[in-house]
């Protein structure tokens, strides 16, 4: 992973976009947590994306979304990402993010960022029985519970 | 997460030690695959264990472990502990590593390393059908499957 770092500081300070759908439906959403490591001896990203959320839609769709770190203050932008849906409103022509197309994936990167795009290769979603008492009452009082994508990354590049 | 690049260093060269058990029962095995990030707002180690493992089963007693990068060539300890089974033997004896006490979890911590204490949050074990044939076929083909065991990171230090 090359973007380790760049990508540690954003999600512990106002998040990252993730990107998702092909022509015509992107999306993208702000996204706070996440990991990176190796599994099955290939480089992954796992994206926790709340079954209810549009861009978990999208990505049942296609199987492969695009996580984009802003290498400049997009404080703004992350907070509207974060709070609109997708279902309603283009968050891109909202936000004034401009849509590039993914080198490997069908989904929208964002001009600007540090792209790293993954193919889904296995998704989860959590049990709400099998989470301890304080995080479900924290996080899980609507029930709407994180499908845990584990992405394959297939390219990182800058734009 | 401190040690980010010694960890992606190792996991991608040898692996590192992942330690559990506790008194009188402990246990190292070795782990080239695993995650760091972010969770319910909390840094956190994702470690995929068999559920054929030994390890399994002692972090189903005790509910934690710990990740131990070591500091210099350990290439043939991890190479041992990565090929018996702690079921037969004390791998800590058989190799010679340094059992010390951990700081916040019960579990041993390998000397001379960097150590990732960790409490599991969530566990969730792989579901075959789910996952694509390349990887069924080449990581799974006894049906040996992983639980991903998502620890929050509760200590890391040098020792």
């Amino acid at each position: 992973m090359k973007f380790q770092q760049q990508l540690e500081q954003c999600l512990t300070s106002g998040g990252v976009f993730l990107t998702s759908g092909g022509e015509g439906e992107r999306n993208v959403m702000t996204m706070g947590w996440g990991m990176t490591g190796v599994m099955w001896g290939k480089p992954v990203f796992l994206a926790p994306v709340r079954t209810t959320r549009h861009t978990f839609d999208l990505i049942q769709k296609t199987g492969c979304y695009a996580v984009c770190i802003p290498k400049s203050d997009r404080k703004k932008e992350l907070a509207v990402c974060g709070s609109k849906s997708g279902r309603d409103t283009d968050k891109f022509a909202l936000t004034g993010l401009k849509a590039l197309p993914c080198r490997q994936i069908d989904a929208p990167a964002v001009a600007d960022c540090l792209v790293i795009e993954c193919k889904v290769a296995y998704q989860t979603t959590l049990e709400k029985s099998a989470l301890p008492a304080d995080i479900r009452e924290r996080w899980y009082q609507k029930n709407d519970l994180h499908t845990l994508m584990i992405g394959e990354i297939v390219d990182e590049y800058e734009l």
